[in-house]
């Protein structure tokens, strides 16, 4: 049986400028679409075969949207596309030296690299907590949260023990950004509308669900007023929020406050922070605060001619006068990524480059049903009126058609009939509900 | 930190009736639907917690169905039933003597027990085929053909070493049933639509789908001029259909076939035949033919009073006047399923019981857009319009509204844009493709 010559990638050479890009983000995608038509070779890894809208992950982990309908495969996206190479694989090293990349099917040469890796959670040195709780980066993680919801649920009514029942039906979201903050009231609408019926042998009020926040408000990355108004909404829904606090230890039981206090849960969800996700062989020196790489105004990698890093593995100091860089979220990544493409195009013709500048358009959240929170340039507001702009920007964001139009089929259905249609246990582990499986911590 | 009390399943005691049904399937569901309103108590156990439309899982393995379209989630289903309980758990075995199941959460009493188990793949003891090769009878099955099937695309783009490219692009059908023409069509469909624009490195002229059947015929269950047709239309697309033919062994690359032919593929799929899937702990000599259970006309189990089995399970003889019993299809089940409810109701309140018999509304069998063949009283039409008929049929019995609209919307999009969209590795050995992977067989 013949074995597989993986010893190279088999990406032709075209004898133009091969630009590699690493990661087909937000940032990414944007590099890869401005270069179309241009005299170079683009080659994008990802180790998925599909970009990810991230900003819906928490929809998918609470069964309002299907996961098909916030991916899209690459080789969809840029079917059209001359001279571009879509390779499944991981990064593994950049040898900057020889100019090449190691990968998992190969290691390939590149003219140009642009970083594009994006952020991982960020468990701030805690270890039990690493293990034991649930993130949420990548369409996997959601569907095992999603899972992981659903089957307390159903363990929940097999015990009799009030304090087992508890550990069960509580959650515990740690994180008082955009994510945590918009998931702890995508479950309280779970608790609210669907839960009721589907558990009529529980006693939802039971259910508690828990928002942790280390600094003293909400929404940090927004306007007071938003923090404010997004802590009354979901304190109105029945979150509880507990703010200046953070949690200390977890051993998939017990959660240790900061404050001195204990919740008991066996569904921690850390929605805490994300660092940098940065590639092994660049100069350790260049990564800085947060994991990310230090960039100059034009997205260099510090001390690299061909290295480029974008999003939210890049570190561009000047441009806000902040030491912490850009916000972590898609739209600095997406501008960095189109005049990145601009500038490469620059470089390849002896242009001038030109220097980042960020266009703060402004961020939102969405607290639950009629209720969001946004900040645009100079106008704050919130309510109904917020959500409906939440939902429009987002589904304008959506990559493909098709993905707009079933999800907004899909929050139609949702809101019209309150209901949640994709509370599935679809995965693997489903089949190994044992009697040890139930007692083993953490499910 | 306390243990779960998991000791029994908290099923309350209602002081009526219970009647315990195994497995959610087609016949199952009619069971439930059928005792709703009467003074009984029903629980349904399944290892899912979501019924699967099993007759689309071929679409969602190649990518034109997303997994939530064909799945159900019973407490949706049943949440406005009184005195019905769902437990996702395991049923590991039946004491009739006690009249109790052991399952995976503990046991309990029935006063009725209501076998409908379903089927497994039928791999007639070749172990390397069942080891190696992929079936579907579910949808982690489906999906994980899914991404197994754009896998060896991607993998293909990493070898110059023809055989083993072709090893990559070429797909074995066995089983020439509607699971294996269906396939076979829609992987074609795949490699002509899709795959020449997302894999424009490959000549896809190399990519072959063999269909191998054992028989001298397709569709052994319909007419004579369905099989013939399908047989056209195959072929007529270009699939290599091997009639009298069958697998002698396989050892994830090789298929060695009856005919001394070998076959070289990494991607075997197995749909050549089902056998019943019967609970642990019923009399051995009731299990026949097929592995499946025994049952008189009111499918009550051979030397059992209040044990019923429904559905693929089920071996009735009487009624056809066959030996291998009703065709292992959802309507015979779904049949059964609505008559032992009914029976179910009279035998409590004392009335006689009525015998089962089978009306055969015919069946029908997609091979491509635009092309199917049906079967039904009389009359037989395959092309355009038996394709338009086996839309509207299917479409018509997935189960919930809102699968019925995303589904017509899944097909309409297909249809004009001869896309499929759900070509997505989503896994979680989507990561680990490693050179090791790569060498690894199979894949």
């Amino acid at each position: 049986m013949p074995k597989l010559i993986n010893t190279r990638t088999r990406i032709a050479d075209l004898g133009k400028p091969r630009v590699i890009v690493i990661g087909g983000g937000f940032g990414g995608l944007e590099v890869v679409k401005g270069l179309r038509k241009f005299k170079v070779q683009v080659v994008l890894f990802d180790k998925h075969n599909h970009h990810t809208f991230q900003p819906l992950l928490y929809q998918v982990a609470t069964s309002g949207l299907e996961t098909n309908s916030i991916v899209a495969p690459f080789r969809k996206m840029f079917g059209s596309y001359q001279d571009f190479y879509f390779r499944l694989g991981e990064v593994k090293r950049i040898n900057a030296e020889e100019n090449s990349i190691e990968t998992s099917i190969g290691s390939v040469k590149y003219d140009y690299l642009v970083i594009a890796t994006g952020a991982v959670t960020n468990f701030y040195g805690l270890h039990e907590v690493e293990k034991l709780a649930s993130s949420m980066k990548n369409i996997v993680d959601a569907t095992k949260l999603r899972n992981k919801i659903i089957r307390q649920l159903e363990y929940a009514l097999l015990t009799e023990d009030p304090e087992v029942m508890n550990s069960l039906m509580d959650f515990v979201i740690v994180g008082g950004g955009p994510t945590g903050v918009e998931l702890s009231g995508a479950l309280t609408e779970l608790k609210k509308n669907v839960f009721p019926n589907d558990y009529k042998e529980l006693d939802m009020r039971a259910m508690d669900i828990h928002l942790i926040e280390a600094s003293p408000r909400l929404l940090n990355g927004m306007s007071h007023q938003a923090g404010e108004k997004a802590l009354q909404f979901l304190t109105e829904m029945g979150v509880k929020v507990h703010l200046n606090t953070a949690v200390k230890s977890y051993d998939g039981y017990e959660i240790l406050l900061s404050t001195g206090e204990t919740l008991i849960s066996k569904s921690l969800i850390w929605a805490a922070g994300v660092k940098g996700n940065p590639v092994e062989g660049i100069d350790p020196q260049v990564i800085a605060r947060g994991n990310r790489l230090q960039v100059d105004e034009f997205n260099r990698v510090k001390g690299y001619n061909n290295i480029f890093a974008i999003g939210d593995v890049a570190l561009m100091a000047g441009d806000l006068k902040s030491p912490s860089g850009h916000p972590m979220m898609a739209p600095p990544a997406q501008q960095q990524g189109r005049l990145l493409a601009k500038n490469l195009k620059n470089l390849i013709v002896n242009k001038p480059l030109k220097p980042f500048r960020y266009f703060d358009k402004g961020s939102m959240a969405t607290i639950g049903r009629n209720k969001a929170v946004v900040d645009m340039k100079g106008i704050r507001f919130q309510g109904f009126f917020a959500w409906y702009v939440w939902m429009f920007v987002h589904l304008m964001s959506i990559v493909g058609f098709r993905n707009k139009v079933f999800t907004f089929f899909s929050w139609m259905w949702n809101y019209f009939t309150f209901d949640r249609s994709n509370r599935l246990i679809i995965g693997r582990n489903e089949e190994k509900i044992s009697q040890e499986e139930l007692n083993k911590q953490p499910m």
